[in-house]
This record gives C-alpha cells, structure tokens and sequence, in this order.
C-alpha cells in the first residue's frame, strides 16, 4: 500500500516512520525539496496547482492525505473523494477563520464571540461592542501566533487595521481563560470515534511549548462532546486536533487543525497506539487502535536549536525526536516527551528538561 | 551523526527506525541489494571482502556497527577499533560454536556438556560418554536450527557425521530443559548495564515463535549475573542477547548474539527505550535509556507469509511490524506485539494472534 502525503515536514515525517511498520511506502508532493520527510519515502517536487503532476501523484498512490491544512484548494480539488482523507470540506473550512467560528457555531459549539471585518468601520465598530480586547487575526494562512494584533480602542483598532487589512482579517474577543487545552480524536471511515486524553498546553511567544497530558479530566467529556459534533458534522476520516479555552466548568472551542497536532506528539512514546498510526489506520480503512495513555507524558518542543542529545537522554523517561530540520529562531525543530508512571519522575525530568528546552 | 550498520536485513531496518527519531543518518553495507533497510538510509552494495569499499563505508560514517554476527572477519577487521561498536572479539567468538563455548566455561558460566569433533572418533566417543542425546552442529553459521542433527547411537553418528562433516562440527548434550529463557542486555561505553526483563521463548520448526516477557521472573538475577560476566568480559559495548535453558532453579547458557535480538523485539512497544534505541544510545557513547516494560507484551513472529493486516489490527493492543521483505517459506518476514495493562486482555490477545500466524 502506498500512502500520498500532501507536504513533507516534520508531521509527514512522524506519519512514514509511524507507517514503516506497517509495511506501507510513502510519497509525499511539496514545492519545498528540502522536507524532512522526505527520506523515508519517494518526493515530487511540485506546485500544489500543478493539476498533471499533482494527476501523476494522485495516480501513483492508494490513497492521500495532507499533513497540513493550508494545501491549496486546486490540489484537494485534484484527488476524488473517494481517495482524499479528510474529506475536502474539513480542510477548507479550517483553512479560513471565518468560516470555520461559523461552522462550529452552527454545530452549537461555544465559541468567543467573533467579528467577521468587511471594513475598517466594522472593526471599529465590534471594539465598542465587545468592550474589551479583540485580536485581529487574517482569515486565512495564520499560525504560532503570526499575522495578528491586540486591539482595545478605536485608535488601536485602525493602526490594526491599516497594518494587516492587504488580506481578509477577522476579530475575535480576547478571552480571559484558564487553560488551555485540546484533545486528539480519531475518526474511522466507518465512523467509529476514538480519542485521546486531553493535554494541557502552554505557549511561549505565540508557539506551542509544552502539553502536559491529563488522564482523568473533568473537561474530557465535554471536549469529547464537541468533537464528536465536530467530526460527524463533516463526515470526517482520520485524526482532528481540536484546541479549546477554558473559563471554570466551560469549553469555548479555539480552532480545530483537520491532521495530526502537535498537541498529540506524546502519543508516540506515551500512549497505546500513536496519533500518527491511528491517523493512517483511519484513512487506510482500517480498525482504530487504542488511544489510553500506557504513562503520563509531558511533552516540550524544541524550538530554534537542539540541546545536546546527551544531555536530553540522561533524563530518565526522555524520547528524543529530532526533525532533522535546519535550525532557524522560532522554528519547531524536534520535541522531547517524557513518559514515566511515577509522577515525581515526571515532574523531576520536566523541570531538567525545561532547563535545556528554553528558546 | 551517521551510523554505518554491517547487514541491511530487518535489524538494520529496525535499528534505523529507532534512530531516525534521534537525529541519526544510517549507511548499510550489504553484498545483497534487497535488504529491507536500504529504503532507510544510503546503501553500499559490496563484498564483506572488499577492501577499498570497506575503506569507503568507514571513512564515510561516525560509527560502524552490525546486525549479524556472521559478518566475515576482514569487514570486522577494516573497521578501526574504536570505531566499531561491539567490539570484533564479542563478534568472532559468536561466530562459532566451540570458541564461544569455551569462553562461556572459562568466565564459569554454565552450559551444556560439549564436545569439540576433530573427526568420526570423536562424535563417537562423545556419544558413548554422554549415554543421551547428542546435537551435532556446525561450529559456524547455523541458524534458526539448520545445519544439525540429533543423534543418540554410534549408527546415528556415522550417518551425521558423514552429511554434516564437511564443515567443523560440535556435539551439544541435549538438555530436557523446562523453558528456554532469553535476556537482553546493553552495556554503555562507560561501562554501565542495563537489563530487559527476561522473555520466556517458544520455537517452531526451529524457528523463534513467541516470546512473553515475563517481569519480577525468580531466575531474572541469575540471568543478570551470567551476563554481567560475559559482557565485562568481553569489554562488550551495544545491546546483547543471551540465550538459556532452565532446568529447576539452574541456568544454562545456550548461545549468544552480539546484536539486538528478536526476542527482544517487544521492547520497541512494551518497554520505555527499545533495545534498537539503546544500541544506538551505547555504540554512539550516549547515557542509557530506561528498559522497564511499561505495558505486560507477548510477541509473535510473522513466519512465512503476512496476516491480513486488518485481522491483525482490530486485535486490542497490537503493533504490527512488517519488514517489507518478500514472502517465502520459513522466512521471517516481521512480528506482531501485544501489550496490555490487562493481563486477560493479553491472553485473549494472544489467543486470537496465534490463531492468525501460525505456519
């Protein structure tokens, strides 16, 4: 079986060493040749809208998916439903902010309140309504935290707008959370729904920085809850990465990611069955795997540069995953998890690894 | 850092698997251009006797080591010693029977009677002084019990001697052993030892079947003691896999192998570092991982042709590796793992995986 990956970073990466086993072969089609993925299969290097190569792909594998949801339409557009996996409709819904707030709306899925901005009046006026701080974001091609800004007055709002408005923006009320968190579900072709335990997540300078991993949480359920809506709404295969706020006893859903999170990178080392796998099982047709939590796991990314590897393997419980990508500032270039069943275990190796993860 | 691995069957190909992970390149060095890790890696394609490609291999990588300890002697020997990880002695002696024997006697470690056969006389002799069972085996390059015999008369000795006899020959006491034990040890560079509980293994056809990992087992120190010895006495570095027999509360030794071992395949799912990663760990001179199972596992080799991957996957709590090497008769061809926190779901397990890969 030959799987068909849409991009070839890193995501691709951990879906082809999580596919080897397996005994499956890779191709992954990206404009980029310099993918860390693609030594562990074949490469075509091309445009997402080139419709005879992205025909030549298409046709060389069983199957594709995508291991990033900003994919160009033309390319979703090139392969047939009956081969793509997600389906077309999750990734673009995802692929604009506007349309995805109102697809969970839809769904009865809490949310902030949010502003669709035609104009600059518009934004001016959502900053009287909502009273409070909003974030601009671009409807389309954001993430860890770029092509955004805070604004809480009407002066704000139009040095915002005058700085981002060459592209389609929209606004979201800035909300006071607790936590943040996200659960990675999985959803088979014939519907069967497994997911994860959530992780508790923290950012730093607007990029992920560690999920901690929360068996037994009393917001499990909920999120669960909104997944499920979530992933029948669009009749969804594989895995879904769904990020949500938490005020007290109450989820608002933050954004879903239509492929495997890094949010779920644990489950390699830490759960039954990993994202990476399920995620193939999924779109292969096959019977999911268990998703418990065989040990409680931390995991921290390892952003700009690599701390040396002995250094990270003394810590007891450590996995090491490097990408093998060039190191650059801010770029997500490897994660380390931790996975112990002794809970001061845990805690002793997150505080050594801290030390050496800093950015 | 780029590891060169002599061999590129299914351990090289694990070993790779393990390693991507960490950041590491691999370069296989073969005769045989199908091995299954060659899509993991750069691959030489060259005689184990070829000088100048050996020259080659070496310079071109950071460490060499080996998944078969039939690698011949003038490839051990192109690799300087402090390249090569384990060293070429723990290799040779492996390599045959009688010298491996006699070592094992001289560190006091326990084993079978044997007999070393210059000529007809001697087999026998030996069978006259053993009054049972004798194996015959070639002292070099048997395998998965190929290349012997069972004899217990004089006649029986004569028809053996003269079909095997053309290669050096050693005569075995068979053992009415109760189990047959293995244990998988790795010594670091510094010194140190780290043990894997032991696996209770069952053969078929003389070939490895199932290995069930067996934690807090009585004869776990016993079996920790005999290969402290021959691992401190080998000033071995890299995983090592010992074989015993046992008979009431005694050890014998059976063979080793200065490689990973398949019965130490679990590990990759049951067990918190593989012994693929803590080779790698130990010929690189990095700390040792963990080798505590963290989840009860039971492994079976996939012998001769592959189950439907489907029947194997809705199995709770099983990995499926498959070594995308051509199916033929009494080829290992890869292994399934179950681990489960539930020890009736492991045996449930069990029963529906041997149902699926029996021969």
């Amino acid at each position: 079986m030959k799987v068909g990956i849409l991009g070839n970073g890193q995501l691709a990466r951990m879906l082809a060493l999580a596919g080897k086993p397996l005994g499956l072969d890779f191709t992954f089609y990206d404009p980029n040749p310099t993918g860390c993925a693609n030594v562990l299969g074949e490469f075509i290097e091309a445009e997402f809208t080139d419709q005879q190569r992205l025909e030549t792909f298409v046709d060389s594998v069983d199957v594709v998916t995508l291991e990033n949801e900003n994919i160009p339409e033309p390319a979703l557009r090139a392969v047939p439903s009956e081969k793509l996996f997600p389906p077309a409709v999750a990734v673009l819904k995802s692929q604009d902010r506007l349309l995805e707030k109102q697809f969970l709306q839809q769904l009865d899925i809490p949310l902030a309140h949010y502003y669709a901005l035609e104009d600059e009046r518009d934004l001016v006026e959502a900053v009287r309504q909502e009273a409070g701080e909003l974030i601009i974001k671009t409807r389309r091609l954001g993430y860890d935290g770029r092509g955004q800004a805070h604004v809480e007055t009407p002066d704000e709002a139009s040095a915002a707008w005058r700085e981002l408005s060459q592209v389609p923006l929209v606004a979201e009320a800035r909300v006071a959370f607790e936590r943040e968190i996200s659960l990675i579900s999985v959803r088979s072709r014939s519907g069967e729904i497994r997911f994860y335990p959530i992780t508790e997540n923290t950012h730093h300078k607007g990029i992920l920085h560690t999920s901690i991993v929360r068996c037994d949480d009393p917001m499990q359920a909920l999120a669960e809850e909104y997944a499920t809506r979530l992933m029948t709404g669009l009749q969804y295969v594989g895995v879904l990465g769904f990020e949500f706020f938490q005020l007290e006893d109450r989820l608002l859903a933050n954004e879903y990611a239509p492929r495997v999170h890094n949010t779920g990178h644990w489950t390699i080392d830490g759960a039954e069955i990993s994202q990476f796998e399920n995620h193939l099982r999924a779109v292969l047709g096959w019977p999911l795997g268990a998703t418990r939590a065989h040990s409680p796991s931390i995991m921290c990314n390892v952003i700009g540069s690599f701390p040396h590897k002995t250094e990270l393997a003394v810590i007891p419980g450590a996995h090491i995953h490097d990408y093998q990508k060039e190191t650059r500032p801010l770029r997500k270039i490897g994660h380390v998890t931790l996975c112990s069943q002794d809970p001061s275990a845990l805690q002793a190796g997150h505080a050594r690894l801290r030390a050496l993860v800093r950015d």
